[in-house]
């Protein structure tokens, strides 16, 4: 099972995908930190849990397709040998959430803004952007029906991206209660509502004739109710005929305003060419309950960052009765729109090499002085004694600088400086090592505690 | 299962243990920083596997008594029936490391630095410092046999606790040399080695003729032999008596070479007075085969750290026979070390109220203006329109400032700022909202991205 998951290559430097190499862990490193930065920012608080739930916490919670990928624990000790489980790997940060708020909602502030950030586990069949274990950064707000909550909720979401250094977003907005308002106006039969949108929700694979096609079809839709919607939904004015049609409704008219506020309150800061209603739109059809919204990016297939408000879900999953709304940026996807970037970065500051005999206790202060001074320092640790064989070790290990200190250094009482690009050698006293190489330093900074891709 | 986990209170903020809260994540996340900055210093580089391996990985390396508590993971799909498990949740970052090593070494510099931080799993009994979910910080080298390595792995995790704040700590050294040496030398029957030596490690619990007694009841050691042992390993000059006794054996004289050696070379940086040969120190028999240390800290029972060289266990978990060592950061006890600090700390900045209609898009942009000002602001989201019940939410949010937009302010274009601390109001021009916040300001700086106690 484990060995199929090579498939999946969007992060760079995986082994096989079962271990991240330093480059990748850097830059996603660093991409939490910018996210957890614009979340604290909107103060929302972080909020985390162990990783994994009471099984029937999760169970039927995802749909039954969802159920079938839950990764089960299963029970220990003289319990063992009865096969089942009792604990189960969480599925996403949403239902953890509620399963908190639900047991621990009155010590917690009102309104909860909370995020989450960390792994999430699904047993899907890896690859083509589909992870066994991915994270998920979310922010949520539990306990406010406010239309600024969704607006915010939006904004930390673009903020995060931006911040990022994803470009080329769109975030098409659309409202559950405009899709029920959309099945009343067109006449669609309520028990085939649900089915309808999910075939509508092809409209961005399918092409509009066959959409229309299976509606008729596997939906049982009158052909012209079909064709009517369809067309509508595709015509290059749709937001116009939806913004007319709808009004015929009142869950349409609802749902209109509820677009129309997050557009008004989210456009100044995401920019009214990028935040659009799009009326096709029918994600997350099974517990979102107002406004709806994902994040698509030129390059990346499927969204990188979807949410909506879904008022009925945690008193569904045992909680208090409370409105919230919430979204989810997907991690992976986004740093696989991220550039390389820091290919050519030096790997560490200052490689330290071992030629002559009894040095190493000296060797050791001089590395424990220029760590000190910031500066990532490595001591040559393998059994070669020769120079060459020591600087090809520095210059693999992309060394800015190398020391050198051999018999003659360590009588004249100084460190040679091997400038690692250049060539270019020098000689500093020991107690000046570090102020030495901060002089000497043309263009590199210390790169300690930031990824290459940050520079 | 669950429910029992509440035992566990060294980690304040905790929500029954299932869920941590802001203040105390904060702190965790500070001290995560913390450390990563002094692993990459030394020119570690991040290694990150999956939260899960193949069970066979895992099962027969931790003796009868951890294999017990490995979290095990159902099979799926049609062979979830079976009952059996496939996978298992990781239960030390050793074990992983080495079958990363095992499978991609080839492709990883030689020596390999790696640290490891991130969550571990033991299906243990929670309480008295266990806990089901874990956090290890560890630093390994794999490739080298240089005492070099053994005292840079010592220096990293005693300059990381260092940087964390963590004072009053010792750490005892001995080697597993020099307890071979030491059951020679004291004519202990080699069959009956490891038996006595797991008794000797209760020395620092037990009186010492308790000790003896178990020596001779449950090992069946000859009492002669076990009071000599006992009375020579707790007399005050015990460090000397070992010194020379254990010349009288070739592994012993190796062990205090070694031992020497490390004390040598990272004593300069730790302190003559905290790295102390400690001839008692009996851990990690299993797999350790050079020199072994602990981390004891005062107010903690046990140890906050620990390592040593592990020559053969790469081999053992089916890796290449290389030389390696490393050591290990219990993250949990590290913060139940520090103190609260951060209680008063203002938990945002700008806490904006709404009072008047139709001001939610001004306000948004306002927020907007203060975050990417770099403060943490927070809108009101909840249903009330009365600036008291407001103030309170903000008092609650323990925020530094208020912003007051009534209808007033917003005829005059101005912003009234309440000092929360004070109550003393001023008014700024929307326009100057961040530099007047910046002049009025008298202590707090902005607390983004910075935990409480970090302050």
């Amino acid at each position: 099972m484990i060995r199929s998951s090579r498939g999946v290559t969007t992060v760079r430097a995986t082994l096989g995908h079962q271990g991240l190499l330093a480059s990748a862990l850097r830059t996603r490193e660093h991409v939490f930190a910018q996210i957890r930065g614009v979340f604290e920012g909107y103060g929302f608080e972080p909020l985390q849990t162990l990783a994994f739930e009471r099984l029937e916490t999760l169970t039927g919670k995802y749909g039954d397709e969802g159920d079938k990928l839950i990764f089960k624990i299963l029970r220990r000790g003289e319990h063992e040998a009865t096969g089942e489980a009792d604990l189960a790997l969480r599925y996403d940060m949403t239902v953890p959430l509620a399963r908190v708020v639900a047991a621990y909602g009155s010590q917690l502030p009102t309104p909860y803004k909370r995020y989450a950030m960390g792994p999430v586990w699904r047993a899907d069949c890896p690859g083509r952007g589909r992870f066994r274990e991915f994270a998920q950064c979310d922010v949520d707000v539990v306990g406010s029906a406010s239309p600024l909550a969704d607006a915010e909720v939006v904004c930390a979401l673009t903020d995060a991206l931006d911040e990022v250094g994803v470009r080329d977003y769109r975030v098409p907005v659309n409202s559950r209660r405009a899709l029920s308002g959309l099945l009343e106006v067109y006449g669609v039969p309520v028990e085939l509502g649900g089915g309808v949108l999910v075939t509508l929700d092809k409209l961005d694979k399918l092409s509009p004739d066959k959409v229309a096609a299976k509606l008729a079809d596997a939906r049982s839709l009158a052909p012209d109710i079909a064709e009517a919607l369809v067309g509508d939904l595709t015509a290059a004015d749709a937001v116009e005929r939806m913004q007319t049609a709808l009004k015929d409704s009142e869950a349409g008219s609802a749902g209109l305003d509820e677009i129309n506020r997050l557009l008004e309150l989210a456009s100044p800061r995401i920019g009214e060419d990028r935040l659009v209603f799009t009326p096709g739109l029918v994600r997350g059809l099974d517990y979102y309950t107002g406004v709806i919204f994902e994040v698509v990016a030129e390059g990346m297939p499927g969204s990188i960052a979807s949410g909506g408000r879904y008022d009925g879900l945690i008193s569904f999953l045992g909680g208090p009765d409370v409105p919230a709304c919430g979204g989810s940026l997907g991690v992976e996807r986004i740093i696989g729109l991220l550039g390389d970037g820091g290919g050519d970065a030096h790997r560490i500051d200052v490689a330290v090499t071992m030629i002559a005999e009894d040095t190493a206790s000296e060797l050791m202060g001089f590395a424990a002085q220029l760590r000190d001074a910031g500066l990532r320092t490595e001591i040559y640790l393998a059994a070669s004694r020769k120079l060459a064989k020591q600087l090809k070790w520095a210059a693999d290990r992309k060394a800015r600088f190398a020391l050198i200190y051999g018999a003659s250094d360590k009588e004249a009482r100084v460190i040679t400086v091997r400038d690692m690009d250049s060539g270019e050698q020098t000689r500093a006293p020991a107690s000046e090592l570090a102020a030495h190489l901060a002089g000497v330093r043309t263009s590199g900074v210390a790169v300690r505690r930031l990824p290459p891709s940050a520079q």
